[in-house]
């Protein structure tokens, strides 16, 4: 929720190219944190091309909605770069050219060997009684101007050149202007196993009552809380006595917070007891493996694994008995606890996870739909298996299989109990089921 | 450069998170794609948070200044999801139960075996009159309706379920009201083995002289160049002459155009020629057979591989000579042929292809310095080795490691030469080098 008080202000990225949809503008991220550590709020970001009368309404009409708009891209030497013309049209002022402007610009190209060609003189055309913002690594300077009550800042595009010019020219005027008004404290909160409604009924009350805004990101890999402090008092202990408050509200179901990978805590949990780990895949076809070894000097507890992708495979490397196969299919309790046997006898480790299912789209069945995993966890107290069921696109699919192979793993190494209401036992292989941790 | 004729449009996307420079919206970006597909225009997308006031601004401005409005997010089941709520406020409507939509919530949660959640049931309330845009693969429907001339239209922010509903119901009716006009083509070209500069000099004139924008973008996974046809006769034709003219002029380096990936072009060579794969993985983990197995009936060509992270999984599951990881070390040619072999004979596959190397940030030396890979490819005609280096952070290199074994792989099947300067057949086995296709 928008807080009503303290700074607030809009971003404008100007460039055709940010509306093509081939890759995000990065240049508002940067500036939406340093701003927060500004303990300034964004209240809206404005992509637009380079025509000059879409930019002149966008910026008009977030002038009259804020006091403060940061602009960048579009001050290049091109004809194309509209920026400056249309906020000297939006603030009726003429362009007039800079003498100190065009001295730097000279002196730039003079180091670089060169002299400077016509077009770039442009750049040295300002609005009348424009702030100049020097440029200390490029060629193209920004400027800062106030109209009606606004403020108006305009950097570059190219990302260098925005943040230098942002750090040494801008930042410090904001700090002024906010009168150190604190940052926004944020931290993430990362579930598995909990879906959005569940997780909201149980936080909304507690976030709602202590000014803090949560914004709930749903992914294969779980669903992340996204904490940011809000009001004046918005101190980074007070959110984290709001962080302590939701893990204690969301239980087991916490993996991590802001954002260590379920890989690392899984690699972590490992390193404390000393334990080694083989991975037995079909579905995912070596994602486990592969995200475990994401995390630097897991070679310490990952001893390597099979992708048993065709039946054969999981017969003639890992020992599973092709009557199993035959009586109750690839994705079967019984397949998936002897390929983690199979995988923890073969490779000599401590634990062995063994994930087998159907990532679709095609190959489900009535009983065994599209979105079906069981994975087996073989450990020296037993094997147990667990089924589960995620509803996505294949590649989705194959990442949340991964994420409920590892939370399997977090789960059993922390002595929660399993996730899945079908998990259990082995028939006559009790689980072992250590007491809570924290 | 705008451009003044046809359907144009603006976007909005709802959601706090997307002001705190987390993450980019990736919503507006497959939007954006879309609709540049059918010819309209985006002439602005803005970012706002979810508060009320601030939506209600944003909206209402943006409707006056276009006829088109498309808004993603806040439409979930959450008291912080506002769109709905704020469209209403701004078109003038009350919120009415929409009975039809109640029965299809009831009807997905039912057969996931689930009631609905009260807070759920606000996704059946829709401002009066509005068209609702039913949700094929989840549970928030959109909505559509017009006012004072603007066409407004709602989709949920989860990423699938915006681009289902985009596809089944809006679409086909923005298609109508654009009456035809011609889409601003785009064509995509993907390259592996060359460097941007490279690219750059072998094509900049060729696009300089058709009216033809090109951005070059580097990733591990190579230099992708995207050309969107510009002009008013932006045909397709144009724009497919210029594509086949940028492949011949860089060759066997494309490997792709428009999107497929590396793994679905290995995929169709490999069906092609009615053979089977499998890997043998030590650096990269299980990200090569996971992309493998990302391309829908991969089980058709691949059986499944080893992850050999420790060295004695090297040597007792795939045969590899301790005395050659003595004498040699892990990240050496005759390793990675052995490791390659060892996987081809117990696989009883066609290929094989084994890749070893170091990932960092540790492990490295002065002559196998961290970003070093070498594989290995064994096939019916011997086993060939090559050595290649990345420079990047782990997670980027191991990508990069993948990159490099599929393209070994692809290079193969077409007869093209070894990417790398180093890849050479191991000695006394020549390896296969057929005709250059294409």
């Amino acid at each position: 929720m928008g807080v009503g008080y303290g700074l607030r202000g809009e971003l404008i990225a100007v460039g055709t190219e940010l509306l093509w949809g081939d890759r995000a503008d990065t240049n508002t991220l940067v500036l939406s944190k340093a701003l927060a550590d500004l303990g300034i709020e964004v209240a809206a970001k404005t992509l637009v091309g380079d025509a000059e009368n879409d930019l002149a309404r966008i910026l008009s009409d977030a002038m009259a909605r804020t006091s403060l708009v940061i602009l960048t891209g579009g001050m290049g030497a091109t004809h194309d770069d509209v920026t400056t013309r249309v906020v000297a049209k939006v603030a009726g002022r003429r362009l007039t050219l800079r003498d100190e402007v065009l001295a730097d610009l000279r002196d730039t190209y003079r180091r670089r060997g060169r002299d400077v060609p016509p077009s770039a003189e442009r750049q040295a055309l300002l609005p009348a009684r424009a702030e100049v913002l020097p440029n200390p690594v490029g060629t193209a300077p920004g400027f800062r101007l106030t109209h009606e009550g606004v403020e108006i800042i305009a950097l570059p595009g190219v990302p260098s050149e925005m943040r230098a010019i942002f750090e040494a020219s801008v930042a410090p005027r904001l700090a002024e202007r906010t009168g150190g008004a604190p940052a926004f404290p944020r931290r993430t909160v990362q579930t598995f196993g909990l879906g959005e409604v569940a997780i909201d009924e149980r936080v909304e009350n507690l976030v709602r009552a202590a000014e803090c805004e949560v914004g709930l990101l749903a992914s294969p890999k779980g669903v992340e809380l996204r904490l940011r402090a809000m009001g004046k008092e918005r101190t980074r202990e007070r959110l984290d006595r709001i962080v302590d408050e939701i893990r204690r509200r969301l239980g087991d179901a916490v993996y991590a917070v802001d954002g260590r990978t379920m890989e690392t805590v899984v690699g972590d949990l490992l390193s404390a007891r000393g334990w080694t780990v083989a991975v037995a895949e079909s579905c995912t076809g070596g994602l486990v493996g592969h995200r475990l070894t994401e995390v630097p000097g897991s070679s310490r507890y990952f001893l390597g694994g099979w992708v048993t992708y065709d039946n054969r495979a999981k017969t003639e490397w890992l020992g599973v008995d092709p009557s199993l196969l035959a009586a109750h299919g690839a994705v079967s309790e019984p397949v998936a606890a002897m390929m983690a046997e199979g995988a923890r006898r073969t490779a000599g480790c401590d634990l062995a996870l063994a994930l087998t299912g159907i990532a679709g789209p095609e190959g489900g069945s009535p009983d065994k739909p599209v979105g079906t995993l069981v994975v087996g966890l073989a450990s020296s107290s037993g094997t147990m298996t667990g089924r589960w069921r995620f509803y996505g696109p294949r590649s989705e699919t194959k990442l949340a299989f991964s994420q409920y192979g590892l939370d399997t793993l977090r789960r059993f190494l922390i002595g929660a109990p399993p996730l899945s209401l079908d998990a259990r036992p082995r028939e006559g292989e009790p689980a072992q089921v250590k007491g809570r941790q924290g």
